[in-house]
């Protein structure tokens, strides 16, 4: 697969996948794809199909499944992030690389010290999607709505496995995690607020450290995921 | 050191440090440090520095030094990236993650596929030296003068641990790898050209895939520092 082209369709019949809207125009106009041309498609709830096209019109494009991969390019675990909101940059960056490294949900937290405090859905979704297709992945990360750290804990009690922060006295995440999901909690840059992590280690999150440097709120989501998914 | 704030100076003198040019700007004027004032010092060889701010005048800051931590930051291997070159944007995604997931050197690569043939020098220099003081780190990443792919592995040889692309055949790294030094090549967008490969493989490059979703440059390049770095 390390050559083939992904789009992204959740219109399925039967036999047939159709590539509709934006997919369409970008597969036809720009990638100039014809009929009998081999395409990957991922349905974003955890399907890839190879297929072959069969027609293309105005309005889509016409698919047959030739083969269905059930959990293509998709890690064992669940991996998701609870993340404190930083800046947009640093946030897309934060967005694109989780999926590649194979995160499962996304939870924007809104906490004491995030001073950015909403997300430009519809572009983070664009990212989300773009890199679903760049890395060939089935299952498409689900986005959550931004909610208030507190709220967050009460809402997912015994979920939270870990939470990570540069906190000197954290016990060093280990290599070799059992393959089970997670749940991992991030701050944002300047961490989480002493009440917040008190919070969340009555509940049942752990307090880990992934490296002995001072990491960015992105590159601590990267780590995790690499350090969690199988 | 969590909430430590680094500085970076090469002038040592017996039991003081003195902080000069843009570091010392940026230490009297914004951050608006005072005679008295404990701040960490990185030297970029491989030490930090807890001390005392001594005096500040118009040209330098000198700074007492009450503790020398050796391999304050730093990981216990070498693990050193040579990277096919890739646009702007992602060469410095890709630096400054790496800084922070404790690369040692950096070595650029013009290979077959590179359609990028040079570095912005002054401004990947700065990238790796902002994230050296962002993180805590000692030591500071040398980034090397890009080299053709060839002439590399002439020079490397036997050095070269693993070359990571996205081919299928390719095993995937294992967890938990051996506490050693590492040298690791990774391709450009577009990968290796397969003559690249088979020259890697005559010398002691092992081919490895990170994932099975396909990696962008300088996504593979932190997932493997991540793997890798102890």
């Amino acid at each position: 697969m390390a050559h083939e082209q992904f789009f992204f369709s959740q219109h399925k019949e039967d036999k047939n996948i159709f590539i509709e809207a934006g997919e369409h125009q970008h597969l036809s106009r720009v990638m100039r794809k014809r009929p009998g041309d081999t395409i990957w498609i991922s349905d974003g709830k955890g399907s890839s199909y190879k297929t072959k096209i069969l027609e293309i019109d105005q309005e889509n494009t016409k698919c047959e499944i030739l083969e269905r991969h059930p959990k293509f390019g998709e890690p064992e675990n669940r991996v998701s992030l609870a993340v404190g909101i930083i800046k947009p940059a640093h946030w897309e960056i934060m967005l694109e690389k989780a999926v590649e490294l194979g995160v499962h949900d996304i939870y924007p937290l809104m906490t004491q010290y995030t001073v950015v405090k909403s997300l430009k859905r519809e572009r983070s979704e664009k990212i989300i999607l773009s890199a679903l297709k760049q890395c060939g992945r089935s299952y498409l990360p689900i986005l959550h709505d931004p909610v208030p750290f507190n709220e967050f804990i009460k809402q997912k009690r015994d979920e939270i496995t870990f939470i990570c922060d540069n906190q000197d006295d954290y016990p060093q995440m280990e290599g070799g995690m059992a393959v089970k999901d997670y749940l991992v909690l991030i701050g944002p840059e300047g961490g989480f607020h002493p009440d917040e992590v008190k919070l969340a280690l009555q509940h049942s999150a752990q307090p880990v450290l992934l490296t002995n440097r001072r990491l960015r709120t992105e590159t601590a989501c990267l780590a995790a995921l690499n350090r969690l998914v199988v």
